[in-house]
Order: C-alpha cells, then sequence, then structure tokens
C-alpha cells in the first residue's frame, strides 16, 4: 500500500494510467484518503459528473492485513446526488485485495471523448485498461458473472449497474463478497454515476500470489488483535444481537421506540413490524436453507450478514440490511420479506442505493403513483429503474428529484439524500447527525442511535434535545477516524462500551506502522477528516442553513409519542466548534 | 389601491377572505411590495409548496392611472424553482384593472384542506372565493373562455393551466391581453405552481364602474405623461425597432454580436437566424393577416407585441418574444417559425415559461431524446408538459431538473432557473446579471445587453469582463425601481438614455402621489428592493457561491469569437456592494 494508481479517463486515444509515491497523502487510508484527495484535487464549484471530478477508492489503514473487521473500502468524490464531498464505504473483498496489491488508493480523472465503456484490470503483474463494450449497461450480476467467466473465481470486483452508466444520483458501486457476488454496495451518494460519467464499468482485482501486509512489530500486532477479537465477542451487540439476526435486528427495537418511519415518515410505528422483523427473516432464511449468518469479507467475525433464498431455496440475494428492509418495508407500509428481498436483488443489480430507492418509493407513494402496502406496485416501480424509462430515471435520482417533479412536499432528505431507517423526532440525536453530515442524511455518519436507543456508549433521552449535539458530535469525529481505518464501523458498538477495546484499536495501528498514536490522536484523525470535508463543502457553497431539517419535522408531530425535532437551530450550528 | 386582500386558502370550511389597510406596506407597488411582503412574512427556510409559503400579487405604483406603459402586474413568493425571493411580473390587463378595483396586493396564504381547485371573483360589489372544478386541469385557454362565458368579456383573469395545478417548477400565471386571451405570464420562476399548491385556478376581475386612479395633481401628472411619451416616440428603441419588429429585432442583432446561444449554448451564431428573425416574423405575421404591432394592455404605447395566425389566417398566438423565439428556435436548432409559435401557444395554454421550456428541450436534446432541428420532435416534448406524462413531468421542472434526471452537465442554469436568449460568454454584461441578480439568471433583472450590444446607455465591450459589474449592478437598481412602478422595462431605454425622461417618470409619481422624490430616492428604492431579496437569500442559505455560472462558461470556447466568461469570481462578489 505504498503507491497510488492514477488513471485519466480521458487522455487522448483512451485511458492511461501512471503510479506514483504516495508523497503527500502518505499515512492516509479509507475516508481519510478520499475526502483528503477529494479536497485537494476536485474543485467543489465543478458539476459532479464533469471531467473535472475524480473518483478515489482507498482501502482502510488496516485493509489487507490479518486484522480481523478490516474490510471496508472507501469511495470519494464530490457527490451528484448532494453536491457535497461525498465519502462511501462498503464492506466485501475489495478493500483486503486493493491493499494486499499495494494501492493505497486509485484515483480516476477526466472523461473518455467516446462513449465506450472500460474495465481496469489489476493483479500482481500490473494494471490494464480494457474497453468492455460487452458489458454495457449489464446488471451487476450479469457483469461480475461475464468477468468471473473471463478472469476465473479468484477475483474481486467494483462495479456499477445501469444506473451508474445512466448517471443515476442513486447509483451505487458494487463491491463483491467472499463468493463473487456483487451483493456489497459503497450506496450513498450516487458515486456509481460519477464512476459511470468516467466510462469504467468495472475494476477487475485478483490479488493471487500478493501476501498479507505485514505489520513492523508482528507479535504485538497479533496481541492487539486478539485483544480486538476478545472485546467484540464479548459485547452483546457485536457478539451475540448482530450475529444472530443481522442488523434486522434493529427493527422491533425501533418500532417499540416509536422511531420506525412510517409510510413516508408519517408515522413512527409499523402495524406490520414482526412480520420484517431480523428475528422473523432470520427464521425464514434458516427455513429456505439459506444463512443467518455469514461474513462480507474474509477476516469479519461479526458475521451479520446473510443469506436470503426464495421460495424454491435458490439464492436470491444477499441478507436484507435493516435499513433496506425499513426502506422497502415499513416505510412503504410494505410487510412482505420476499418482495423486499426482491427488491434488495434488484437493487443491487440494477446498481443503486437502497436506502435511496425505499425512501423514493415512498415518495413516490405520496405523489399517488402507487398506493402505501403495495408490494407490487412497488417493485414494478424498482424495474423502472432498470429500464432506465423516464419514471425510472426520475425514481433512479432519488427522493429528492422525485420529490422535485411530482410536486411533493414531505420529502426526507438532507442536501439531497433520503434519510434512512429512524426518525429524527424519536431519535432526536440520529436527527441531528442527519442535519449537520458533511454527508447529506446519513445514519453511519454520527449513530447517535447508540445512546439514544440501544443504551451503548451513555445513554441520552432520544425525544429530547438535550445532550444530542454533544453525542452526535463525538460520534462523528470517531466515526471519521473508524472509517479511516477500514474497520467496520460495528466495531464502535464494542469501542464505546469497552475502552480496552478501543485502545486495542490503537495498539493494532501502532503495532502495524510503528507509532506510538493516543487516543487523542485517532480523535484528531477524526476532526481532521470533518474538517477537511467540511471546508470543501464550504466552498461548494453550503452553509448552515444547509444543515437543517425540512420543515416538516418541526410542523408535523410523529406518533406515537407526538413529538416534532426539538434541537434549535442555534445548537445545531454550535456541532462543528471543536 | 388602498387596501389589501389577504386569502388564507387553507382555512376550516374552504377558504377565507379579509381584508386589510396597507399598514407597513403603505407607499409600496410591484416588486417591492411583493418582495418585501414575502421577505417579511414568509420562512425563508419553507418548503417553496408548502402552506408557510405565500403567494403575492402587486400592480406597480402607477398601475390604474392614466400613465403610459404602466401595466405590469408583479408576482412574487418563495420559487419553487430557485429556492429563492421571486418576483415575476407580466403586462396585460391585470394591473390597471386590479389597482382600479383598488388593492396594492392580493396575498394568497395556505393551502386547502381537500383537493379542490378555486376560482376568486373580484368586482366593484366585492369579492367570492368559489370552487371550480369545472375548470380542473384545463389550459389556460380553455379556462378563459369557460370565464368569459359565465362573468363577460369585461374580465381579467389571472389563471394557471395544467403544469401550476401539477406544481411544475416552470409553471407560470397568465393574465389577459385587451383581447381577453391568456397571453401575457408572469413565466419565470415557478409561480404558477405556488398558485397551484394553494388550490387556486383562477382569478376573475371585473373593473367596470370602477375609476381611474386620481393623481394629487392632475395638472402635472398630465404634463409629465406627455412629456413621458414624447421622450418613449423620440427614442430609436421604443420609438422605431419595438414597435415595428417587436422584441424579435433582436435575433439578427444578437446573431450578428454572436451571442445568441444556439443548440443549448453550444455556439454563439445560428446558421437559421434570418429564418426566424424579427423581421421574418413582422412579414409574416402581416402577410396572414396578423398584426405586427400591438399593445399587451391599454396605454402602452411602445405596441411590441402582435399577433400571429396560422396558414389559414386563424389566431394561434400572440406575436411570440424574442427570447421565446430564441429558446424554442435556435437554441434547439430550429429554424420554423410555425413551429415556434405553435410551441408558443402551447407552453401559453398549459402554463409554463416559454424560456425555461426551451432551454430544457435543448437540453433534452443534447440528453438525445430529440434531435437538435427537429420541431416535430420537439413540439411533441412540449406536449408531453400538457399531458402531465412522466417525460411531461421532468420537461415541466425545467432545465436543472431535467439535467439532473438525464445526467446532463452541459445545463445553462444560476440558481436552478435557465438563462434566456443571450450568451454570458459573448455579452459579459448579462452573465454578471446571470450570475448575480436574486432571481437567478433572468436578463431582464439587469439587462446589460444595452451598453453591451445595443449602444443604449453607453458603451460596454460585450467581450470583456472590464466595467460590467459596474454596468450590471447599476442597471440591476434601476430595475429595482422600475419594476415596483408598474412600467414596462422597456421604458428603460429611453430612461438611460434621455435625462429628461427620466425626470419625466419622477414627477408622474410626485404629482400623482403628491411627493418631492428626487433621482436619488429613485435608485434608493431600487436599492431597498434588492437588499430585501437578498437579505430573503441569505437566510434561505445562499452564498456567493451561488452567484456563479456553471463552469462550462469558463471551460468552453464560445465561437465564433471563441471567448469564455472571464469576470473573476471575486468582482461578481462585489456586485451588492452599494
Amino acid at each position: 500500500m505504498d503507491k497510488i494508481l492514477r488513471i485519466d479517463m480521458g487522455a487522448d486515444g483512451g485511458p492511461k494510467f501512471s503510479e506514483e509515491p504516495l508523497g503527500d497523502y502518505a499515512g492516509l487510508g479509507g475516508r481519510i484518503m478520499t475526502s483528503t484527495v477529494v479536497a485537494k484535487e476536485v474543485d467543489p464549484m465543478c458539476h459532479a459528473l464533469s471531467a473535472q471530478n475524480k473518483l478515489v477508492i482507498a482501502p482502510g489503514l488496516l485493509s489487507g492485513t490479518t486484522a480481523v473487521m478490516s474490510g471496508r473500502i472507501s469511495v470519494g468524490c464530490k457527490s451528484p446526488l448532494t453536491g457535497t464531498i461525498k465519502e462511501s464505504n462498503a464492506g466485501g473483498q475489495g478493500a483486503q485485495v486493493m491493499a494486499r496489491l499495494g494501492y493505497a488508493a486509485i484515483i480516476l480523472e477526466g472523461k473518455p471523448k467516446d462513449d465506450k465503456i472500460y474495465k481496469l484490470l489489476i493483479n500482481k503483474d500490473g494494471v490494464k485498461v480494457e474497453t468492455a463494450e460487452d458489458l454495457k449497461f449489464l446488471g451487476n450480476y450479469a457483469t461480475v458473472e461475464k468477468l468471473v467467466s473471463q478472469y476465473g473465481d479468484k477475483i474481486t470486483c467494483l462495479s456499477i449497474g445501469s444506473a451508474g452508466e445512466r448517471k443515476m444520483g442513486a447509483a451505487s458501486i458494487a463491491v463483491t463478497d467472499m463468493e463473487v457476488r456483487p451483493t456489497r454496495h459503497c450506496g450513498r451518494g450516487g458515486t456509481g454515476a460519477v464512476m459511470g460519467s468516467k466510462g469504467l464499468k468495472a475494476i477487475v482485482m485478483d490479488d493471487t500470489g500478493c501476501d498479507m501486509r505485514p505489520p513492523k512489530d508482528p507479535d504485538a500486532f497479533k496481541e492487539a488483535n486478539k485483544a480486538f477479537v476478545a472485546g467484540l465477542k464479548k459485547h452483546p451487540v457485536t457478539g451475540e444481537g448482530l450475529p444472530a439476526y443481522g442488523t434486522n435486528v434493529l427493527t422491533n427495537v425501533l418500532n417499540e421506540a416509536g422511531g420506525y418511519p412510517t409510510r413516508n415518515f408519517q408515522t413512527g410505528r409499523f402495524d406490520g413490524a414482526s412480520k420484517i422483523s431480523g428475528e422473523t427473516q432470520a427464521e425464514l432464511e434458516t427455513s429456505r436453507g439459506g444463512k443467518a449468518t455469514h461474513g462480507c469479507h474474509r477476516g469479519c467475525i461479526i458475521r451479520c450478514s446473510g443469506t436470503f433464498n426464495d421460495k424454491n431455496g435458490n439464492f436470491l440475494t444477499k441478507q436484507p440490511e435493516y435499513e433496506t428492509v425499513w426502506a422497502h418495508g415499513g416505510n412503504c407500509g410494505i410487510d412482505d420479506l420476499d418482495a423486499i428481498a426482491l427488491m434488495d436483488r434488484l437493487d443491487d443489480d440494477f446498481g443503486v442505493d437502497t436506502i435511496e430507492m425505499g425512501a423514493t418509493i415512498a415518495v413516490a407513494m405520496e405523489a399517488g403513483l402507487a398506493k402505501f402496502g403495495d408490494a407490487e406496485a412497488a417493485i414494478n416501480l424498482v424495474k423502472e429503474v432498470g429500464k432506465g424509462s423516464h419514471l425510472g430515471r426520475i425514481l433512479g435520482n432519488g427522493a429528492a428529484v422525485t420529490g422535485r417533479v411530482f410536486g411533493v412536499e414531505r420529502v426526507p432528505v438532507v442536501k439531497g439524500q433520503a434519510m434512512p431507517a429512524y426518525d429524527p423526532r424519536a431519535v432526536q440525536g440520529i436527527g441531528v447527525t442527519y442535519a449537520t453530515t458533511t454527508m447529506g442524511a446519513d445514519h453511519t455518519a454520527g449513530y447517535a442511535v447508540t445512546a439514544n436507543i440501544l443504551g451503548v456508549g451513555g445513554k441520552v433521552d432520544p425525544l429530547k434535545p438535550e445532550g444530542q449535539i454533544e453525542l452526535s458530535r463525538n460520534l462523528q469525529i470517531a466515526t471519521g477516524a473508524v472509517d479511516s481505518t477500514g474497520m467496520c464501523l460495528f466495531i464502535a458498538f464494542a469501542l464505546l462500551d469497552q475502552p480496552e477495546t478501543f485502545q486495542a484499536l490503537i495498539d493494532m495501528i501502532n503495532a502495524f506502522y510503528g507509532l506510538s498514536l493516543t487516543a487523542d490522536d485517532v480523535t484528531a484523525m477524526g476532526k481532521q477528516v470533518l474538517k477537511t470535508e467540511r471546508d470543501f463543502n464550504t466552498r461548494a457553497g453550503f452553509t448552515k442553513e444547509d444543515d437543517r431539517l425540512p420543515a416538516f419535522f418541526k410542523n408535523e408531530k410523529l406518533p406515537p409519542h407526538n413529538v416534532t425535532f426539538e434541537v434549535k437551530d442555534e445548537e445545531l450550528d454550535q456541532l462543528f466548534n471543536f
């Protein structure tokens, strides 16, 4: 991981690549790498789909090592969905493989002069860029299948579906899992559209013959990793809840808390919740020969993923995540796990963010395009996205655009990005994160559900404004750091409650790089990430007025608690005071 | 004009109206009235289609008097197209009639609780609000026809077509002309969508039995009006060019100057220009028994309008304006006046801004939905807007949304509003206006074409950045004042070149109101308008980064002069230093 691969997609005569040393970017990984490069090299005022934008792909600082959980890959750019800087990360095999191939970052620049599409091939022998006309407008599944038939089943792919090629604002970048299926996605913010605008359909990596990245101090590293594993195993969320039921364990929890946004954020409780809960889902999966627990990349010990088979016992899709089940489920009034899983599969195949799509369909339902609860109609709407019909183009550009096109007032977005599965009125801490994060509405940016609902990392009353700013601020800072390590964010549950597990992570970094970082240094890294991103957004014209929830969260009370979002604007403006 | 009519469209049991004295709004008219009310009463962060937005309609300070040219009616709100404050004004009979009925402003508030549509009836005997279900989704022509059959041909209507009912961002408000045809439009910024969101289909006014508004000093007023008329008659633009050929006299002028945006701003000269020029248009109109000169309201002496008959000599539409002929013509590579006139008619009937629609179709052409130059395809695209199909919904929401949906990079908008018929690279002064005006790209807000191209009000080289800021600033200030008087902006040609004509306007205001304003006072009023609007936009989250042209104007050279937009960002930031 000592070099950068830079590819000029707009070079005369076709894409040209070059390798360069890390230079100013030495010591960076994951989100701090992508955000630093984007902030330094991309004009914040450029059009996100123009040659001036860049797509930066980076494994985390610990990716490609034997550290458990280190499989997150970050993708950064100026977002076509939000206009802000964007970092979106995913699991799957991408980070590990790219790191072992030696690349700390791939930077895509320019724009092809023709309308050909290309693939990027990387293995231990080197790099090639070739045309890939045979992949044009294929779904991610067919794309990966074709690439496997050409390059063997040891490959790891990053690819876009038709949505990315059509430059839709909800377009994702798929990352293949251990079974070489395109099931893990850098979902949020339209990174797939930027990859599409650069004419790149797929990155095919094969790390056969590459070694694990060696730590400076192997013994200390091994020891720290062991302590880290023990910490994760010990914590009830990472050791029990997530392995057993996956992220969808949250459906019953959020529904019970009255913070489960239902029918386009009209209420906070869904009468069909139990039919789509993680418990029900795990049982259904197991009964059909699927897996209720499964790791999305090698080295995962939480194993919160799974496989969802159809009624005939054939693989349909990976276990849909909580936010997906919510987006296509309760948020659309739908309580049918098969329908939800099919939409998850379609989303993955077309290459769109499941959160954005579900939120968009709920807005479309509000506009009268389908009835809340009509699963078949919802599936058909998703299919329109794959067809690239006019309606599909609208929906594929997300909730904000769909709201604009159909004149809908209740559109739950911040900075143009749809809110995930936690109503900010009943989980006010997450509302602060939605409003203020540099990313547009994003739960992962500062997951205040911890202290608001789960009793992890302290307790803060979810229905009151007190303490939410500090909670969200601290989480956003910590997340900036974790997202840079390549570690799955779910380690944070254990980190927040167990100081020794946090120390084990720091010990791993120190042992690997021969450093002597303290907890303060890690916090400083998180702060640097946020400041870099915030500065980009300011230069792109974002102000405190963009750090607001849509007005209806202040004006409409959410049942059953009948609460509005109570955190004051002036308080929101304090979030970045650190 | 001593009272305000306030209508709560969301009142229980249906819309309720009330009348109130002017209070704080005394002495205001036209744009300074609408912008002051919106800035004071509307939350800049509200959703433009929500109950919290208000639609303010105001005749100018001199409307309803015997002053020539005083027929502009202003409509203001928070714009659903731009998110900024919006003032859009139109000719026709509306201002005169409303002023004589005694209303300085109509303020629409709230939102109906049902999805009924309503009409507002005003005559000398009073006000009524009634349901108007029979008008639902009718075009403006059928709407007005029906209203005439019900209320007689002495009425004046403000109405919305299907686009406004569908809350499209390009939706206009139609104002009837002397022949009670819905040909004059408050076109820009989606004011029709706000009227639609309030459930109001039409305002029907009848001033039968109402008197002209009496001046405080009738003799001085008459004298000033006479001097004012003489000034307008004397100036070559208002006395000759506009009467003879209408605004479309500009096609040849701008094309010659290389500033005629062609095929979605790809070049600055159109080879089909002579086929759609004002000269050609006037000849065609005359040959078919139409009128090449005609006033859009009583009291107009410039008479820059006209009537366009079809091949059989039947009325098709009013004489399309220069910007319309450009938008549906050269900007789409179309050189067929009949096709352009048909699109003008369709736009007026559906109730959409011709500039936004033409710019949108050019963006759609760039996206591959039709070929540049294909008039039939363009007409069909406009028809989709009337149908309210998914494609029509996209297009009806304007160029920015259409660019987003189809992933187009070259989208000529500022603050989400399409640029009119002057390329900012070859007419750099108008580029400054586009970038900085509070309205989103709008030529009328500071018509620097005067000194850049027409040699009116001085001369400033159109291809160079020097002097453009000062030029645009002065024009924007002057326009803020003129738009408040109810005077047609075309009087500015004479005002800029003839101090005595400017003085005659001030004399009219003074004689009418018994005031002793100076030129400085008028300038102060213009400044106040801009500051009020700018403050609203700042509170809505707009910053200097929003005062920029899209990047391609800096990166792509415009033939034939091969120039880019050269005014520096730091200079643009000086515009509001006054």
